[in-house]
């Protein structure tokens, strides 16, 4: 088969590397020329996973028809905040298709668009028409670790149990394992609200508050997640799945993770201003924190731990006093 | 209230330091003399916790009769393969009572009966007389972090609400928030079918698979438990709380975690017998590994994982080649 993948970055590289590797053809979209020219010529992404040996079944255009035209699928890889504008262009060349015919697309951007809350595959549908094309896929995967042929898991979740399976048949193999589901709220919720979660561990790791804490945090994390994908129409078994649990617990636990360092950054006394400007990086959870809270509101749930993130973020909250909060929640019982 | 502990190990010293703590009187029975007398003496247990100030409302004692004369509850913690006995020889003292006026038992040992395969709790109600006087705490919590004070989470379930609320009301308090459930067999299974995974996420660590490995391991791993606590009439909710995945989590991570090293061992090619003689401990999933599969197979469920470990453990089978198998699996939906 054919495939467009639309962005260059580690995880759309590595995901093009499954798919080049799996015998398959792509033409993965770059916005840079310099990345391009080097996929094409040296078969490296000189960014991203620059070790990594690309298969020559994989090439390079900045040119989104090119990438497009002739794809029997496409695989969105692009910042969360870049889906709606790539969808933009991308519309001229995908159609709209009916809802047999269209061209599936997979979308491996995480999170929800901040301003309007939207989960990023309503802002796919709204852009290219039907719904039952798309499909996401989420997971504990590292692109480093994935790149390197080492083993995982990952679920991909479609309205349509037959484009998952495309997807699923494309891209599973020895050192990827792919599940399906039917659940694209939970799948995309999990991936969103595992980040202000991530933050709270970080947190507690820089106060040193121990394992079981972390444990805690995880799982009432977890809960929150649930009550949360349960309230917006998702399945709560979903978070127990790769995408929620799987995911959750690598972001909180893995000293690489964006979110979690930013947490013992926060620990420490530092902003978020603090942050950005030594690391130059954006942090996800730290606009999800936001987000999250006000489509929770809007169902009717609450989100206690990620709230406490957002005050201490952007609240400039104390620590101590928010953990305090926290702590003096009555008991209850496990769920409800 | 008045509270005998039965049992003076680590986790039945921290039970018995949070009980003191919160203004209860606590006699714990011992079966060792210096034990008991350095508790009365030095209030400090000299095995466990040593460190650990107990209160002064904490007194030990070698007679069953003098812990439980006059006990409001009974918290049970004694190791999982010494429920039967004590349970023997505690009928004499708790009464077979009716089921209100019964006083309550709480248990704290994790595990199934391993040679009839029956729940800890069924045990308890065959040798004390009714069920609804019976409760079961698990989560992740260890008793060192428990008992300096450190923040963690814990679920307590029983048949009856009454009889979870008054262990909640006893042992809550800001460093150890207590959820209540009424899925005592969830809780139960949880607690045991946790051990074998966390040998299977040793053996990726010492086979150095990655995180995203591990966290596959970790998911995969619940998703089988949650099959059979639902296969055993649990709820597969369970799996996602404190007593599933908070506890599955700290148990796969911890370096401090016996299960997880012998993992570490076997991938190093140790055998069981060599790591017993070592370390002079009992590797509770290796246990568990041989027993969770016969009761799955009774409720025609299958464990994937845990009976690659116990072919790893007890068949002397070869890692890679059962790797492989696992990795043979069909695709699937994540959930079925």
């Amino acid at each position: 088969m054919r495939f467009a993948v639309i962005g260059a970055g580690s995880w759309g590289s590595a995901v093009a590397w499954l798919l080049g590797s799996g015998g398959h053809t792509v033409c993965q979209w770059a916005r840079n020329s310099e990345v391009a020219c080097a996929i094409n010529g040296q078969h490296r992404n000189p960014r991203y996973l620059s070790d990594v040996e690309l298969p020559a079944s994989i090439s390079a255009t900045l040119a989104m028809d090119e990438a497009l035209g002739g794809a029997d699928a496409v695989v969105m890889a692009t910042p969360s905040s870049a889906v709606r504008t790539a969808a933009k262009v991308m519309a001229a060349y995908v159609g709209k298709g009916s809802a047999g015919a269209a061209t599936p697309i997979l979308l491996l951007s995480k999170g929800i668009e901040h301003d309007s809350g939207e989960l990023l595959l309503d802002v796919l549908a709204s852009e290219l028409g039907t719904a039952e094309r798309l499909a996401v896929l989420s997971g504990p995967n590292h692109a480093e670790e994935v790149a390197r042929g080492m083993l995982c898991g990952t679920v991909i979740a479609a309205n349509r149990p037959e484009v998952a399976a495309v997807f699923q048949e494309a891209l599973a193999c020895n050192s990827f394992r792919v599940y399906t589901s039917e659940d694209c709220i939970g799948v995309q919720l999990c991936g969103a609200a595992k980040n202000p979660i991530a933050i709270a561990a970080g947190v507690a790791q820089g106060l040193e508050l121990g394992d079981n804490t972390a444990a805690m945090l995880m799982t009432r994390g977890l809960a929150e997640i649930s009550r949360l994908v349960q309230a917006v129409g998702g399945q709560a078994r979903t978070c127990m799945g790769l995408a929620g649990m799987g995911d959750l617990v690598v972001t909180c636990t893995s000293p690489h993770s964006r979110n979690r360092s930013f947490g013992e950054a926060l620990a420490a006394g530092q902003t978020l201003a603090d942050y950005e400007r030594q690391t130059h990086m954006v942090v996800e959870g730290a606009l999800a924190c936001r987000s999250l809270p006000a489509l929770a509101a809007k169902h009717g749930v609450a989100l206690p731990i990620t709230e406490q993130v957002r005050n201490l973020v952007w609240g400039g909250g104390n620590i101590d006093a928010l953990l305090a909060d926290l702590l003096e929640r009555p008991f209850k019982p496990e769920f409800y």
